[in-house]
């Protein structure tokens, strides 16, 4: 494997059989794997769960990782094309980027959406940029509409709860937050219960619809794997019959640009924070799923992630069984 | 082993089987016992000793680590219950600890005494709150009032200078600095000393004594073990045929609430700064020893850092070795 | 090997063993060579390429690393000795550095020159005097008037690229550059050359001549090399025929300690940016070479940086391959 930037460069099979050996790396550690190899990790945004697991996912396998993070005192990089470097910036991503990959067997990298264009943020221009620069095999960490590691891990997660796929009921719901955050896990998490074959249910306000590219490519997935996807603002049409309730907030695309506009907009919707009577006519051992962090109180009752329906723990040591699975099918034999 | 977090969790034994493994990893590398291994390690607070010999334990014995610490510039931690996150912090301690457990085979954590009451630091709560979420194997890496790894290798830096346990006279000595300084470091080596049967006298002016919490855990160790403790603030008589000076400032238990009033008091006993004259009555080879950082000049004079009677390298070395043995028989076999 | 502070210390054969070691780990890895083995990494000035290059490095032989860098919160380090300690410094070097390299089976420090004199930069002093405080094999990661693994890294990239020792023409360029850089990578490189016995060229405009023990030092080597230096301000003569050119910054000699008198001098010499037309009679396939960071349209042009001349990011590659060997020879066997 050369590349794991996005589930859908994946066939159903493919991602079954990395599924397995994810499993398999759980059941059975080779501390052996991948003894000598580095993996260098780029960070242009902060992190903490996606770090620490491929950190540890790397060392479980024998092998060891370096970080390039924003924390670090290093000058500041440049990204624009043909510009005559007088300022602040004391490096171009042209020459940074081939540099860290050179240093390592596999690369992840890790760029946000910057919010300054929803057109570019969609085509995700940053993660492409920084991506043709590295010829050794490259993970996409985050980018500004893909997560591939959070769907591969949530994918991992349905299957050990035995919810299924094809007829499994899954409610993809917008919460409140106080932030403009991106649609990168949505847009991830979307398409993966699509590829799973899942009826997918998207559950926002009015304001709040995914972008029509993200859509679009999750219905063409479902439909090749015989699921569905449906949108509704109602949550009790959403909830009924559900086996899973999957939590995340999301900039509202029409204010995508306007953070104040985008603010004014959510600031409507504060209601939006899953609380137990949300569940009355899901099934009864419906589940609630988040990506993490999560804001208590503000997105999700506290009774709901103490009690038995939260599987949000599993959920992110699921992250870094999943990205052994995949270091060890880019970098092992 | 599953938690090494207090020194007096163990018996006598335990613990001199776990300083003759430091002894035998010393001697007989094992650089592939714990291979494939990961250490969690969970900083509250800055650290540099103790994050560097932690790694470097890993290393040696062929596993790894990874680091979360404050200067990374992750999203603000929330650690009250109950409440609504709509402000800076963007994780909960409930959320963020456990995931970061999950990745490591064991953990570590720091949280220093956040001095906000005397009570609540004694008891250690913030320690116990995050230990309370930790699932896998538990290290101590300093909290409010436990250090037990500075314990452990101060114990083992005694142990290669052949100061006796019955019988050795340790005198644990408060020196002036000018922050208020936690009670972990002094309330973990009063312990250890007192386990190795050491005639151990506190020496320090008035208003700093020691809370009574810590002495007397610390007497009744000292009964088990047949040694001593005495308290005094009188040089002459603590040095008295002393064989070692173990010098560590703290807070003034009565004022430790408040900043200002500490500081006044601290003030009035600056000589507390420890030169050759206070050796006068101790055994010729009396040895100086502390935990570091140490501030020349204001808690020690350069002359006694820089000569025979100093093992503080030893001790800091020591760090690691005792620090490699718990992991040891944490992780291995 | 227990030292790697400066490629005068050795003698050509021993440095093309230590070449022809970095060919071989680089078709052969040794992934197990150094496992158990920790490189303690103390950075008092910030940095990417080092960094990085040496964690990749030992990771690649079976090691690991820990690194001590300034953007870490930890306490402030003193120096100065004699000194009472009551100000923000909470730890001297004495003890400090002594600490980290007990932790480490091999350590690397990086200190800059911190520009307060000429003299002691050139004596290469702050190095020398934390260099000192190390008993276990020691590198230069670059100090005030050195950087061994840039100048041994290059000297891989010139055999791989066929250019001949004796005989090749060697122009180390002077470029403009907004901040007042330090001596180390041209005095490192300049010796380099001057080892490799080629024909080396100073290019630069008046008033930044390089300091005369620099030039004295890398003089003999030449001399010993069958090689020869020369200096010129002229671009036309200098570039003759010549098989590369190598650009670098650096202060002006004259204006060392005056920030703003060194910044009017430069300032007067900005159209020192290497471009396509400065290589009119230099050989046909003459190669540009830099150390980066590099500055694009300020240093030099983007065409020649993305055009077939330069080869930074080989350079860049080849500071891990030259550390590797350096590294297995000081740790390994």
């Amino acid at each position: 494997m050369n590349r794991f930037c996005d589930l859908a460069d994946f066939s159903i099979d493919e991602l079954r059989a990395l599924l397995k050996l994810a499993g398999k790396l759980e059941r059975e550690p080779e501390p052996r794997a991948l003894q000598g190899k580095v993996l260098a990790l780029l960070f242009l945004n902060p992190s903490l769960r996606t770090l620490t697991s491929f950190q540890a996912a790397m060392v479980r396998l024998g092998g060891s990782s370096f970080v390039v993070s924003p924390e670090m005192s290093i000058h500041r990089l440049e990204y624009r094309n043909g510009i005559v470097m007088d300022g602040v910036a004391a490096e171009h991503i042209r020459e940074a980027v081939p540099v860290i990959a050179s240093y390592g067997h596999a690369m992840g990298i890790r760029v946000v959406a910057d919010r300054h264009s929803l057109e570019l943020d969609l085509a995700d221009r940053q993660f492409r940029e920084l991506a043709a620069l590295v010829d050794v095999p490259l993970i996409n960490m985050e980018s500004a509409v893909n997560h591939p590691c959070q769907g591969l891990a949530d994918w991992k997660t349905l299957d050990e709860l035995g919810i299924p796929g094809n007829g499994g009921r899954f409610v993809l719901s917008w919460v409140y937050h106080p932030e403009p955050l991106p649609f990168a896990v949505p847009a991830a998490v979307l398409h993966m219960a699509s590829m799973r074959g899942m009826k997918v249910v998207v559950l926002r306000p009015p304001g709040f619809e995914l972008p029509e590219s993200i859509m679009r490519k999750a219905r063409e997935a479902a439909q090749r794997a015989g699921g569905s996807i449906s949108e509704t603002p109602d949550r009790r049409e959403a909830m009924q019959g559900a086996h899973v309730i999957y939590a995340k907030s999301w900039s509202s695309t029409r204010q995508y640009e306007n953070r104040r506009a985008d603010e004014a907009l959510r600031r409507e919707h504060m209601t939006w924070c899953i609380a137990e009577n949300w569940f009355e006519n899901a099934r009864p051992d419906c589940r609630f799923m988040h990506c993490l962090p999560v804001r208590r109180g503000v997105e999700v009752d506290d009774s709901i992630l103490d009690g038995s329906r939260s599987v949000v723990i599993k959920e992110a040591k699921n992250r870094m069984v999943a990205q052994m699975a995949v270091l060890h099918q880019m970098l092992g034999g």
